[in-house]
């Protein structure tokens, strides 16, 4: 014996949310049905409409509905800034720490042989085009601190060589408020060499 | 700034789920538009359906999208004997315990005053209907062990002794497996209470 196959059907729907087991989307569709079939009507409608409708921003390619997202849109960043990311939320990360006023460019991922990713797969094309329209003078590369973002930002660093820009990427360093027995070897050793003089 | 207004409802939306706090929410968002469109349409197809179709068995109150359960439904189980549970997963878990070969009956919930449950929440007219209907003659009440669980299984034997019926409660004790200093002192004392003769 299961729950009615509606039921089963919706456990097994659940499961293709990331870290939900069989057992969490029991305890998510028990609570759905007894006790907010209102917010579960809502999730559908909204989760629908997003699925349907949300694209890429025609210039950034984050997630928006719009052709254009709320930063490109804004007249108040500098074009000649533009900070190249791996998602739509280290844009938003980077935008919520505050200080960077240019744009942004938005991969979807990072280079991935073995998982077929190539750099069609990024939008290398539309990066070229807002390289030509936008005036960019400097990139910072801001893809993740792993050996995948390393290597994007490598080939990256390449294809924009030739246009002359000034390339930048985030400073390694140890983390703000850690203490340095629990930071990693790899790190530690990148912030000794990335040391700065201290003036007190 | 923020995600586009769609991308924020969706994260909104999200957090129905019970243990989905704004960071699990983006995760999940973020995984649905990158990588799992059909996924994210397939499970805002079916739990709309649900939430519009899943209703509760018209004899034991279980979630069932038909009149009846397949429990119910099912001829090769006793009439004489049923079991109330507080939910659907309750149920569930003693059917894939196996060994119970009656009926169930579904409360929904418990007794809880402060939360304004009162008997009427729980479906007694039903209960009652099965009581005259199917001839039962042992009823187990499966209430949790918990302070409303016992206090719902009280109120229900006292409604239902006049029937001059078998009640029972499920036995308390040490949880198989478990390590008894590990086992609360209200659990031990109640296994103490409860021992059993010993034949080896
Ligand atoms: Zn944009
Ligand atoms: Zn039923």
């Amino acid at each position: 014996m299961a729950f009615s196959p509606l039921v089963d059907q919706l456990l097994d729907a659940l499961r293709v949310l990331p870290g939900v087991g069989p057992k969490t989307a029991q305890r998510m569709a028990m609570h759905l049905l007894e006790r907010d079939r209102d917010g579960g009507r809502q999730l559908a409608r909204v989760l629908m409409q997003a699925a349907e409708d949300v694209g890429y921003c025609q210039r950034c390619r984050t997630l928006t509905e719009q052709p254009l997202c709320e930063l490109c849109e804004s007249p108040r960043r500098e074009d000649r800034l533009l900070c190249i990311v791996e998602s739509p939320g280290d844009m938003l990360a980077i935008e919520e720490a505050g200080g960077f006023r240019g744009r942004y460019f938005v991969l979807h991922g990072h280079l991935s042989p073995l998982d077929g990713i190539g750099p069609d797969d990024l939008g290398l094309d539309a990066l070229d085009a807002v390289m030509e329209q936008a005036g960019v003078d400097e990139v910072i590369l801001a893809t993740n601190p792993t050996v995948e973002g390393e290597a994007t930002a490598h080939y990256l660093a390449q294809q924009l060589k030739p246009r002359g820009v000034t390339l930048s990427r985030l400073a390694y360093g140890v983390p703000m408020g850690g203490e340095l027995e629990y930071v990693d070897g790899g790190t530690l050793s990148r912030a000794f060499m990335g040391r700065q003089p201290f003036n007190d």
